[in-house]
């Protein structure tokens, strides 16, 4: 039996605007063994993402507030290490939201343990194109935007772990232009050359959004994927297509803003204006269907329709520093921890 | 043959703020007799409606912006006078959108003409609850916000001819709490003791509105129908449910403001947080479901479940003071104007 230890992050203290070292804590902590039902499972690759900045509030959002000096949670893919629970074996690889530790116990359920299925795929992959950013392009793009042929499509967070697949998967579909917007001329060098966006722009430099929306999109946007918020998206809804479709995935402008923002009600407006269907969405109310969605990508993935990039910090000690330079916009691709 | 003149009312100026009487011009007119394909029409009643205050706006709304000196349009019901185009004959009922005039000429299609059904209502029921605002209501509950039993229902600009048949539509559907806000405390007891609102309040008065959703509506908003836009719909954005609904039919608080209004970004972001969709709709793009609606409304309606009160200023000289009594709210049901 292995693993009895597990090295385990958690809040020190609640971070104000962007989130320092000395906000986080580590700990080793000696772990229980498997009881009836459980398994145990040594964790392997992590995944940080925008959302775990609002969980660190202690303000209502999508998901419960993380407490002080309690370990973290966040995507994590390990290897069954022993098993109680009829439907795991040692060795089963299984994707939960017990990350920012190294190992755990515990019913599967408890921890949303996946049991993840051999289909070509790197195991890194079940926390990107297969996992969470993967699966949240895939249903933003085709269940709630219902992306038809055609479409102009605007991502903005271009460059991200989702948006990088949404390009993929919008250009599967015969979608033109597809636009995104990014942090760093370099990033916009990245989404044209590797990631197939028909045009792109550096937000930081290109400030005049209306204008250049206007410009890369000439017939107006029918789709937006909307992970960012605030100017930009007032914006992209100034130049929303009539009867467009908004994907509301993300909104990193506003995660460390210290008091809320104002913006203007024309983009409410716009809604009405333009009869436009708006829908925020989280992957988890898609979670019947992720089988096939894991599928669905793997087969373009094997098809070498679908590629990614990963940018991989090594051990779980510098989790927060990956943390930092993810909300930092300083990654190249899905920020990933390899926890041993 | 009948009518060969019209009275006709346009804009003499572009109204800042608030409309006033000598914003608008009334003229006689001829018109030439029908020609091939054309019918004349007398109208008989018209419709004065909230957007029509956008219309006048030289910016860019939902429809084009009417021009200086030009005969505005709206909704109206008239009898075909004398006929040239084979589906009309003289005596035929119908609706189109040449109202703020006594009478037209011309092809049906030109003046989005639409012969109406007997189907045991009044005629000037087809600009109320069998028209556009009874077919908003319809089109707004049934398609847009795909309306559940058991749904809370919040309407704002609940006296409204839209509001007025939301909310029947809602308790037809086995929607509780149906909760409203208007304008006045005499609209408020219309609204509880002939419209059969759960609950409602004056916004006037009644400004903690945050609290004043919360406390009407204990288990959060389902559905909303929004008619009003401003802080008003802030507030009740902070009391969506999740997988709420929101449709979007108007913003009245909006239309006749001089400059454009700031709001916190807070209510975008509840989009997300509850996982919210909203949708801007105008009822023409539901426009091959009309004589489905109508049929429906009519129904209801001989079945005495629906019921709708009219507040009618008499002559088409008054349109004016129709239009602008509608859009202070000093009506008291659907605002018609009896054109003859």
């Amino acid at each position: 039996m292995t693993a009895l230890t597990s090295t385990e992050w958690s809040l020190a203290a609640r971070p104000v605007g962007m989130p320092k070292l000395s906000d986080f804590q580590m700990k080793t902590i000696d772990i229980a063994p498997p009881g009836a039902g459980e398994i145990q499972v040594k964790n392997e690759w992590m995944s940080v993402d925008p959302y775990m900045r609002g969980r660190m509030q202690d303000r209502e959002s999508y998901v419960p507030p993380f407490q002080i000096g309690e370990t973290m949670q966040g995507g994590a893919v390990g290897r069954v290490t022993v098993s109680n629970h009829p439907d795991y074996k040692e060795g089963d690889l299984v994707s939960s939201m017990a990350g920012w530790r190294t190992a755990w116990v515990g019913k599967p359920e408890m921890a949303m343990a996946q049991k993840l299925p051999e289909v070509g795929l790197p195991e890194s992959a079940f926390l990107g194109v297969a996992g969470m950013p993967g699966l949240t392009a895939y249903a933003g793009l085709l269940r709630v935007a219902e992306l038809k042929e055609g479409d102009t499509v605007f991502v903005s967070g271009a460059a991200g772990a989702v948006g990088s697949t949404v390009v993929q998967i919008a250009k599967i579909k015969g979608c033109s232009p597809v636009v995104g917007s990014c942090g760093s001329d370099e990033k916009v060098k990245f989404l044209i050359e590797e990631c197939r966006y028909d045009a792109a722009f550096n937000y930081k430099t290109d400030t005049d959004y209306l204008a250049k929306v206007r410009e890369l999109c000439p017939k107006g946007v029918d789709c937006y994927f909307d992970n960012v918020g605030g100017n930009l998206t007032d914006a992209v809804f100034a130049n929303l297509a009539q009867f467009a479709r908004v994907s509301i995935c993300g909104m990193i402008s506003q995660y460390n803003l210290q008091k809320p923002e104002m913006g203007p009600r024309a983009s409410y407006m716009m809604l009405l204006i333009r009869q436009v269907s708006a829908q925020g969405f989280l992957v988890p109310q898609f979670g019947g269907k992720f089988p096939q969605g894991i599928q669905q990508m793997a087969k373009w993935f094997n098809e070498g329709k679908l590629t990614y990039r990963e940018d991989i910090v090594d051990g779980l000690e510098n989790t927060p520093e990956a943390f930092i330079r993810m909300l930092k916009g300083e990654n190249r691709g899905k920020q990933l921890v390899r926890v041993s």
